[in-house]
Parts: structure tokens; sequence; C-alpha cells
């Protein structure tokens, strides 16, 4: 049985949303988890769970909350006492330095040490993303690993890389993330013959600021040695019409254009919210529409879509929303499950290699 | 009466929608018009205005199209022949040079020779910016021109500086961004004491890349000497809920901004059509929250909006959208308008030069 390790004191709501989610995952996907935090608060958790035998969670539609039967007796979970915590705030270099008995490193090195498969953990990105980085270290060849990111559209998801975790980039850098983007979509999105793009600004070769235009010529090189099979610039406004599957970034302007695509959900949902408010025939109509618009809420929910998995270091290092509730935490620890029979590192190793 | 210098011949539909929504707007906001482009080209899409005394918008709602009545014997206007035009995929630099009789460089000569107070022009973004860079020439101490554009939100709109204009900017431009910002969003937008932010991924001081850290504390700089009131980083989903009122960054961060919420927008407007289409109660009750969700297009369309405008320059020069219809077109040059009375070049350079 897989095992998964769990930064169980990350995130907003943690250690409770975590504890919970962890466990209902364990349960649906059948794997055994190593909750990494403070025991005492973990255990109050679990105990509090047992006793109650359920916990409830909207499912991502933000209403009405289900009763989610969760059996603790039959979930193969340990405890690993880990006594620090590592902010939202906190410099990451320092922190994970200095740190060593903080919740998220100890979960990095139950993977490090052969325990655990995989790590998932909703806690600082930066931290996340060091404490893996550090502590499993990078896949020979690659230089930095990156966050790869399942965006929705009309028909398939779109990757985007990278989502954060490098704010400054070389050409170097986002050529690699192409080929690493190509294996996620191939193996994990399950796209056949993935169609690789840049973000920029403007359609056209030329167009675009000096990274873009100094990594195109570079994607061009690999597309023409049959590597990635390369489209050319995709803009802001193409992201979600599939004319690209792996579209590649800085992690600066892919965190933007990720939190922007957060923002503009939540403004419209709010509009359309308060437009059937404006009078009693939208009020009627707005209720009557309700189950049609959650159905929409929950396509596009970031909560569905589990974690982004950070590509490039020699293990299996997910990364959830810091706002994770337990159903986020639920897929998130999904999304590390999923990766974990398809052995993608060895295949970044050998394309990056060639 | 005011006159504006109109590029007849910029635009994915021109001359047909920019000569009607030109027409239109003079009509409306009593200002003249300098159709500058093909002369028989735009000849024929008077004539054909005058013979029908009406054009035909959809108002910027994409269903029913309503008629506008035009009487172009009651419109002031001149047309200004020039005989060449540049397209989107044109190198900006070279083709500003060599075609001097294209219909952006002469109707930005219509501004310098003082024929005109405002430019507006639909064509390649590139384009009009350098055109009018060269042609009007920089405020006095403006390093960069920079494009402005004005966001919806909930509540009141947000400005978002640079839009596009600059790919790669240093940490000084970006500051004086901050400070022309702060002009539009007090004499443009009407917001009493705008707190101006930057825009980066993380919200805490040291988050960002290199030029956001670089520009940090000069923004910091200007608030202490009490030329702006900086508010810090803005996450990408915190552009439309008001948290800064000016917000800054490159204009390829920008650009990928503006045009993923463009994407975004698009996407859930698409996802809800289908969600209704899906079953029969579901068309049902899909016609019956038409009119609802038609409101909320309507409040979010960049076609109401009208055009960007390019601050720095020595005159007044509104980007519209290459896609303008005549409607978006119209409320381009009501943009224009709305600067003429305001003088803000005159504030813009007592900031910067304080």
């Amino acid at each position: 049985m897989a095992r998964i390790a769990i930064d169980a004191m990350g995130g907003d709501y943690a250690p409770k949303t975590i504890v919970e989610g962890a466990l209902w995952a364990a349960q649906e996907y059948g794997v055994g988890l190593e909750l990494v935090g403070r025991q005492e608060e973990i255990q109050k958790e679990i105990d509090r769970i047992k006793s109650a035998g359920c916990i409830y969670s909207d499912c991502g539609t933000k209403g009405h909350k289900r009763r989610i039967k969760i059996n603790v007796d039959k979930i193969d979970y340990t405890i690993s006492h880990a006594s620090e915590v590592i902010g939202m705030g906190e410099a990451v270099g320092q922190s994970i330095r200095k740190k060593k008995d903080s919740s998220i490193v100890a979960s990095v090195r139950a993977v490090a040490e052969g325990r655990c498969e995989a790590v998932v953990s909703a806690g600082s990105t930066g931290a996340a993303m060091a404490a893996s980085l550090f502590g499993l270290g990078r896949i020979h060849g690659v230089t930095r690993p990156a966050i790869a990111v399942t965006l929705p559209t009309l028909y398939k998801p779109v990757v985007l890389i990278d989502g954060g975790a490098n704010s400054d980039c070389t050409p170097e850098m986002l050529a690699q993330f192409s080929e690493m983007g190509l294996v996620y979509a191939q193996d994990i999105v399950g796209v056949d013959e993935p169609k690789v793009g840049i973000l920029s600004i403007g359609e056209e070769e030329g167009k675009g600021n000096a990274l873009v235009k100094e990594t195109y010529p570079l994607l061009k090189d690999l597309h023409e040695q049959g590597r990635i099979n390369f489209v050319g610039n995709i803009e802001g406004k193409e992201l979600f019409i599939n004319k690209a599957d792996v579209v590649v970034c800085d992690g600066f302007a892919g965190n933007i254009a990720l939190k922007v695509t957060e923002g503009t959900a939540s403004l419209l949902i709010k509009m359309i919210a308060s437009e059937f408010k404006s009078d009693f025939v939208g009020s009627v109509i707005g209720l009557l529409a309700k189950p049609f618009l959650r159905r929409i809420l929950k396509r596009t929910n970031w909560e569905d879509f589990g974690g982004m998995l950070l590509l490039g270091v020699k293990g299996i290092s997910v990364i959830a929303h810091g706002r994770s509730s337990s159903y986020a935490m639920k897929n998130a620890v999904r999304a590390a499950v999923r990766v974990l029979n398809k052995d993608i590192n060895s295949k970044i190793a050998e394309n990056i290699n060639k």
C-alpha cells in the first residue's frame, strides 16, 4: 500500500481540514498516511472524527454540507511529531534551514527516507517548494523544478507551467519546463500529442518581453528535434481555448495568470448573484438557475482539481491551495495518487537528458 | 468645438465599424472628426451611412441589434487621405519610420500639427503607441509612456498601468507609472484618494520577481514623500476587490492580466450557456435568466469601457481594441472626450517633476 506524507500543519485551516481531507482520501483511494505535525493537535482532530464517525464537507459547492462517513479504525495512518510550523509570511530560505523540525521539512523527509511515496502540503508554496527541492533533490539534468497546474476549459484541461515556483527565469529554464510539462500532459492529463505554447502578449513571433523572445528560438529548436510540438505564442485570452495543451511561462507571469483567473471567476459569480438579487422576479429566477450555476462553479472550482505538482524533484510533491477545505485536501491527495504509478520522473529525466 | 483624429483604417473591421462608431460619437458627444485613411474607402462608408440615415449596433450585448439614427449632414467631419496601412503583424519601429503616410502616423500628425485635440486608433497597439510617442513626444520628465486601463469591479473601477506598452520595464519606470496612474484615477475615474499597489505574487513585502522587489522601495519612498498612497503588493485575485485603485505593473504582466480576464469571462459565459442547454428545464430557466446574465455581460464588457489611454505623451492618444465594433469605437471616442477638458498632462508633468 502506498503511503502519503501529509504536512498536517500547513494551510489556513490546519490541522482541521487537512486531517479531515487526508483521512477522507486515505479511505477513498486506499492509501496509507503519515500525518506530520504537532502530535497532540493531530490526535485531537483524529479523536474528534473517530467519535463522530464522520466529517462534513460542502464538496466544493459552497452550499449545503454533506456528511461523509469516516471509519478511522480502517485507515492505516501514523502520526509523526514535528514541533515547528513555517508561517505564510516567513522568509523561505531561512526558515527551511532553521526549522528542521517544521511539519513541511519533516514530511518531505518522510519521502526522502523512503517511508512515503509522496508528500502533500497546503502550507506556504515557497516553503513547500524549497523543502521539496532541498529534501528530495533535483532530477538529474533539471535546472529548476517548476509547478504544473491543470486549468479547466470547455474541452480538455490545459497545463500551465510554471505556476509560481520561480519568479525569475532564464530561457533555458523555460525550455526545460516545456519538456517537463509535456510529460505531465501526456501521462497525467492524458493528452495524446500535446501542443506546447509560450505565454506572451501578441500572437506573432517576435512579440513578448525579452524572456519570451529569447526562449522562442529554443522552443523552435526542440520542435525541430522532434522533442516537443511547439505552436508559438499563446495570449492570455487564448489560455482556455486549447490552442496549446501545455503553456510555458515564468512563475511570476504564471501565478498572475492563475490568480487573475480566480479573481475574475469570483467577480463574475458575485455580479451574477447581485443581478439576480436586484428585484423579486430576479430572485425567483436566480433560485431556479442556482443548480445550473452551481454546476459551473463545480467545473471551474480549484478545489476540484486538487493540488499542483512540483515537477523536477526526485519524488512526488503536491502543493495544495493555502485555503484548502477538507474537500480540496482530499483532491490534493488524489492528485498525488494519480502520479504514483506513472513514474513520470524517469520519463522527465530521459527527455531532459536527450 | 473639439476635434478628434480617427485612424479610420485601424482595427479588424476597419473602416466600416470605425467610421460608424466615430460618426455616432461625434453626434452623441458633439465633437468634430478628422477621419484619416484611404479617402475613397472612407467616403464609401459615409455615403452608405448617409443614404441609410442610420447604423445598426448591438450596443455591446451581442444580441438584438438596435437602429441608431445618424444625421451625417449635421456632423462636422473632414477626411484626410493617407494611402498606407500598418498591419497587425508588422514590425512596429520599422513600419512607423517607413510608412509616413500610414493612417495611424497621419492621424497622430493631425494632433501634433494642432488640427485635432486627440487621436483614437483601433489598429496595432504597438504601432499606435510608437506613432504617438514619436509624433507627439513625451511629457517632460517621463521616461516611457504607459497604457492605463480601467477594469470593472463590484464597486469602483480599478486602473491597471501598464496594460501593454512596455514589455520590459525598470523599477524607475514603474515608479513613474504609479504617479501617472494616480492622476488618471483622480481626474478621469474620479477616485478621491487613490490607493496605489503593485501587481505581484504573494501579499507580503519581499514577494515577487526581481522587478517588483526593486520597485517596492521606490514606491515606499514616494509614499513617504506624500506623493502616492502606497498599499503594497496586490495579487492577481485581488485585482477586482478594490484593495488598490491603481495597480502598477510592467506591460507584459499587465497585458497577461487583462487578456486572462477576458479569456476567463468568455470561458465562464460559454460554460453557463452549455449548462443551461443541457436539458429542457435548463433551456427554459436559461431563457428566463438571459436578461440578468446580459446585464452582467454589459457590466464586464470591454466594449463599454472604450479605449485605453496612453499616458505620458504630449497629447491625448486613445488605443481601442483591435476587434472594436461601432459601439466599442463610439466609447473609445468617449474615452478621449472625457480627457479633453481635464488637462491631466500638465498635472502629470507637475507630479513627475516634483
